[in-house]
């Protein structure tokens, strides 16, 4: 099974690549690595899930936005180098979660994300390191914001 | 035109490259890419531009900040590879704000360190990927900590 | 002197390597270079080192868990790598502190990693680059968390 089978099979919908409101490449090519900015949990409707976790949204809503920014990262990908297939594996995940100051549960909202990596890539090659921690604030009060280290094929 | 060239034509005055106040260097040269510590809004003073973005600093002065944090990363560049002209490109920024927890125009506030690297390298070569967010707090309350990845020549 | 009997010298205890809690991997090896995942200051009897710096812990404290960070990060490099020695050198560090609003000795307390690095492998190659910074939450209320980008021999 190809990234891209993996990915049909889950029957979820990309939202439309996210437009940089900034001076930033959405992604960016070096040698065999690709470089994803940081992406927030863009909504088809071309809004962001919004809101500070553990008080305006509880953990199963914080993990649904970090899946949703993974779908804009996979809509990033997707638009920049044509296809899912063109990656091989996930290189490093970073997870910042716009919690409060005593949110413990980080790393369980980030698996929103990572587990739909592991699903597109399968778990090996969809899963590396990573780090799941809380901002004090992020862009346009977004829940979650995610960057990413991709190795090409 | 050169890097150097492009700087030069901005009329801009580079801060002294900061020393580092911790255990780290201030670049490390990797093969084809130079890896730039954390850098704040340091003045040709010696002192750095302090204070929490939306209470102590407005939206302009934390891009002005910004920009600050900049010219003491091409400083860095300057004294450790002799030159502007020995970096090929901004592969990637990581621009975090000293921002209260409501905060939401951290790229705006980045935009200032990013507009300046698109002057100094043009509009592709000095723009990379990117991630803009709100730090709970950062070392002496600088008001701006950027890191960056650049490839070199 | 090899890395392994620098470490020996200290005669300090490593943790068990600490398990993954969540959709990672605690170390991945891309060519010459060793991607860490965020770790915290895990002891050896399974439990981490909590608090808010600056509240509940002072810096002598939390520089003192950034270096048991810096021992469950060498556990990790053991565990993963058969040995400190397949380790060259240290590229970056981003050593994040659960610290309240206004603290600003950041890089007073991720010396406490950045030294236990520089002692396992010298001077010159234990020392890289590095962002010392403030989140507003980590996960389960670990003081400090830290990932790193090493090269291998």
């Amino acid at each position: 099974m190809t990234p891209e089978e993996n990915f049909a099979k889950l029957g979820l919908t990309l939202p439309p690549a996210p437009i940089a409101k900034g001076v930033y490449k959405p992604l960016l090519i070096d040698g065999k690595h690709c470089y994803v900015s940081g992406h927030g949990p863009y909504l088809p409707d071309g809004t962001n899930i919004t809101g500070k976790v553990g008080v305006d949204l509880h953990a199963e809503e914080a993990k649904h936005a970090a899946q949703q920014v993974g779908l804009a990262i996979l809509a990033t990908l997707r638009e920049g180098l044509g296809s899912l297939n063109k990656v091989k594996k996930v290189i490093k995940t970073l997870g910042m979660v716009n919690a409060v100051p005593d949110y413990e549960n980080h790393p369980y909202v980030i698996n929103g994300c990572s587990e739909l990596f592991a699903k597109v890539w399968g778990h090996d090659k969809g899963i590396g390191v990573r780090s799941a921690v809380g901002m004090g604030s992020l862009p346009s009060n977004i829940a979650v914001e995610i960057e990413v280290l991709f190795e090409l094929e």
